[in-house]
């Protein structure tokens, strides 16, 4: 089941949003259009199937500008939703309904269809134990709510910052002048909480990894051949990802050659919106 | 030709997504295994074809960290990429270039990957006059940087937010008691330098609006029949909007019924990122 | 009526003028004076003549320092006030009161000191039709604020930033190298929801404008005779604004030569404050 | 001579305004019509007499903008101005000047405003050793640039806040039993560097409070006669503050009865703009 | 008794705190180990002697992840602390109160621990009048709330900042070219609510500042006998505070001198925080 | 050898508590007797014995009042320092000087006192191998410069905060129903970078703990005797992090009992400032 962030922790990007749409003279369309004293009932609705994830914004969104409005949630984010689908419902006045309209869906869209999308990935490694992680591919401002969607479809998340977790490249080896080195600066630098993962390009260089038994090692873009190899020499030792080249035709075939872990930038930075609706109740 | 946005507008956003990045205790690994001395040349690099957007981002998620470093652009926002181009190279600390690497790419693979789909929209409707727009379908905090991609890509922007023009929908029209009421009201309190626009569901609500010389009507969901109706009976005095159910493969008939612009909220809600690189040099 | 702006765009300018007060170490006059268990009752009054803008100023402030105090409205933002007219009354601990006081009183004379100089010009132009507007000429970080202050007078808003309205100015003319260039180009780059306004300094300027048909013209610093010759060149066909050498003694004349709006930069830059105190009830 | 605010104080205020203005798409006019690598002389001049204070502003707006922007003071805060006197000239990129133009005006202008209004009070009581201080009666938010303003028109600052002096009004009177507990009160919390002001109503409270020894005695709302008779009981062991119905035409009889501080709310809340311009050079 | 800080000034830095420490995926202790729906009743209680500084901030912290928490407070800040001693009891779900526990007592633990150097430097002059202070090597972000647990030990402020008060020392003096010049200079430029204070570093200097009437001299330095030196020559005509070499075995020989304050640096630059834990009621 | 932060993370630290100190009104000693063009050469000296952190901030604090200011770092983070060694020169406006110095040291001397206790630490178990780590116990907004100034004292750091490691404590042991279902839900939430630590109160608990290899298990308030049963039944398979009850008088005893880690809260939440001073040069 999945953990809902804290609102203090979304409220505020749902706040900045609010206010960049409402801009410096706020709805000028509901303020000519709409009666101050008006009420409207409303509902939230999949327009397409999914996995719902940002719930909560939209309910933080409507009681920025409504305190006290009714929202309740019929549905939790994680949920497969079907078109047609009511999320929630809610009564308010309809001038805060209608300026927290946008701001809710766009948010909630977007978290959706990263949770989607993930959900894709997820159900194709189905039964092989694999699990499917993301990157740190993620908009801008958005990374932790970004990471909660890839929680929300069944995906595990790989580190979220630069600060919480070692993962050793190309150009760090270089820098080092090898992956021995590189490695063993890298235990020593490490405190005994932060893991440490390496990027190996081909199967000497994961030869050349493997005694220095870091946490993890990232296979990339190796051919399918090379991961199934791979997986051979390291005999569960330590964790295997792979990582590159990686798409919903190719992730069940890369996911039976025996690595435990998958990372798909793709979960973030190219998941279409999920179509979502307010309706009049 | 493009007008860049100004530092100002664009550096807090930098800023805060490189705190974001560097969390509490900064790139760990490089401070593991890269010398502080060392220097990196780099270039960047387009993976695939697209259109340029958002190069700034990255000058200036380098800047942050190493105010010295010396960046070349060379590519302008709004140029057609091809696979391997390179677009900037720069020479600076290689922990700097490091730590800012995956900023300056988030921003400006996404940007890319929005300009890069409209222009596959404005390419589609060449010849024919009509104009693409955003819009506010658009992610939270970077709404402005969203919509100058889509002019990067040859689009021209909708409303900025709640504020800057009246858009009539279905609720205030239903709010008001019909289509005249509404439009009488937004005339009433309109500034004399904001456009009135009003959505139509129908020919029938397009004839009862057109007396009342909107700025613009935007035509939601009709189908191409209909919008050829609407055209005819519009005969030039009122801009048009076509809006709903518009994708790569019908953008083109909708174009050539006559209406002047069409919006497409793909454009900033599932625009995939375009792949955009760090090499060193 | 007048649509009050939303609590989300007032409230973070009614915490940071609070800040700003409170200092570093909060009122140390009633710490010392007032008990901390003390209750006051008060009332906002009038002191002079005016009209009202900024009532929420004051309830919000002071519900920062006390949520649970009961604020009643005795009057609407937009109202004209006679001299020791009761707005509102509260009663709330008397330390919170006497520590919100003065943020809630600058707030609100300022914005109520703006809607009554609007409201005198818009009496000045009684019966002519005629719209006051307001100009960029605005408090730095109060500018949506007074901006509703000046629709509390009864005025109607200019654009509110550099962004959603073109507005051709001498300069842009000379770097265009002429008004009609310079129309051309703005046409061109305008959205199909921005207007485009020009000013001009002469009845040439404005014979070389109107074939263009600009949204709106501005006549600036014309004469009485002239802003007449102007109208009768125009014929209704273009929305005018005169500006500049706008006061109360000569506005009524300008009205009178048929200009449809008249923009006083005073409204904002040079209304004094409306004296309105707070009394123990 | 005039300490001028360090940057670290006015930059904040400067940026917020120009994000504030230049909204979500930048200046929109200049993007149109003035080609990138323009350039500008500009001059900025007063249009009428006075006293300039912020002109920091005026260049810090630039520099924001255009950081390389060449701007050379001609005058200095403080300084009595004469029209068409000439302040400081520039020469950058004409976008960065237009678009920063109005922002330094607008914050330039305010300020030059209460430094002149402040000149005229100072001037008025010329000779008679009497300090013309301000009150807490500011624009929220800029407090400090107007309490800046006050010291370059000749004026000294009351204090700043709620939290730098301890200033005893009716209400704390009458919350402590009378001017005798509030004073004990007020001495017993205040620490070794606090000053001690209390407002007094009449000549009985006047003689209450003087054998307490507070450091400045506010005689509100008194008459002449008894402003007298206040400074004769007084005999110059504290100093004393007039306050209440001062203006141009009563200030200098009242500063002649031999008060030493004379308190001015209409300085920073109904001070009329300075009108300075920018011209083209 | 101790006026609590509003929350408005608290508040800020609670949610700044709690931020820092939920980080970019909150607490994923309690998300995987704690159900959502568990609640905890907990108590938070002294571990050692000492005095309460700052219960709100720990009411705060659990009030922004638990908005409905019962929180029910059973100490006053300023209270004198034994060991197991309860200062609080709440009731709320579990995951709430494990990731505010921290933050909350991180807060409380510093403060009362400032509080706690306080009383035992109050006490250790018990009986003489003098009153201790603080100085400005506080914290950088928390200075307003450590010099409000100052006070909960029964200590007296010095100046807040910059700007709330004169305080000349050596580098000023020699900028003047002398003390008198020194003091005369700010003597002018000083509001007539700011006092004057003046750091001696003998009986010299102090021999030259006693005629100009500072509000208070600072003897830096002083060894016990010119101490009594300094009082005797000053005989009660100006504050004197004792700075320097102050410790809890030579405060009160320093009181006995007769000088009113001792300002002890130590008291917010190192105290030990007071250890107060949160355990399951 | 110590990564220094980047500028980046520390200056809006810096700004903010030169923002705090200046207050309202600036530096108005030196306003008042430092004359604007006057210039100070200084230098920053160590008092006392210590190790030094935060050097930057001295730096940063100068250079956002004067950014055109010699410094000269003749130190560096890490470095054991001797009383009146010197740490850096500058010469800049002497004003600047003045305003920015305790901002710089409150800064400096709070990192350093912890990196001086660190090392102290560190020292005390020189050669048996075992790392000195932190806590979470730091002071609000300052937990990087706190963990930095750490690992300047040559510890290693513990977890950031909630969100980059499980801890599991003695309340999530509770909610799970023991030590094994908690292992097994933590292991199962986990993502594949994030490491799993659990707090065992006693050798049965560790017993439960070792056959479901955890990450790390820190023993809390175990005896000396009962450390080395912990470290025999563990024979090397996990890290071992004693905690409770360590001081510098006991730590070395505890480090060899064969503990690998030892977590030392004072560390951040009791060190002494240590003392470093500006001189004129």
């Amino acid at each position: 089941m999945i953990t809902p962030l804290p609102d203090l922790l979304i409220a505020p990007i749902v706040r900045a949003a609010l206010a960049e749409d409402l801009g410096r003279a706020g709805d000028i369309t509901s303020q000519a259009c709409v009666p101050a004293e008006a009420r409207l009932s409303v509902i939230w609705a999949a327009r397409r199937p999914g996995v719902l994830a940002g719930l909560d914004c939209a309910r933080l969104a409507l009681a920025e500008l409504a305190p006290e409005a009714g929202f309740i949630a019929l549905a939790r984010d994680g949920d497969t939703l079907s078109p047609g689908q009511v999320l929630a419902r809610a009564e308010a006045p309809a001038r805060a309904v209608l300026a927290a309209e946008r701001t809710g869906l766009n948010l909630m869209g977007r978290l959706s269809g990263i949770a989607t999308l993930t959900r894709a990935y997820v159900d194709a490694v189905a039964g092989t134990g694999v699990r499917i992680t993301d990157t740190r591919k993620t908009t801008p401002g958005l990374r932790q709510l970004e990471k909660y969607a890839v929680r929300c479809g069944g995906g595990v998340n790989h580190r979220f910052g630069l600060d919480d977790a070692i993962l050793i490249k190309d150009n760090h080896v270089a820098a080092c002048g090898g992956v021995r080195p590189a490695l063993e600066r890298a235990r020593a630098a490490a405190g005994h909480l932060v893991k440490v993962e390496i990027e190996v390009d081909g199967l000497d260089q994961l030869a050349e990894a493997l005694p220095l038994s870091p946490d993890v090692i990232m296979l990339d873009n190796f051919s399918l051949s090379d991961l199934r190899k791979a997986v051979a020499m390291t005999a569960g030792r330590v964790t295997l990802e792979a990582s590159g080249g990686v798409d919903l035709t190719t992730v069940r075939a890369i996911a039976e050659t025996g690595v435990q872990v998958i990372s798909v930038g793709a979960l973030t930075h190219s998941a279409p919106g999920l179509d979502i609706g307010l309706d009049a109740a």
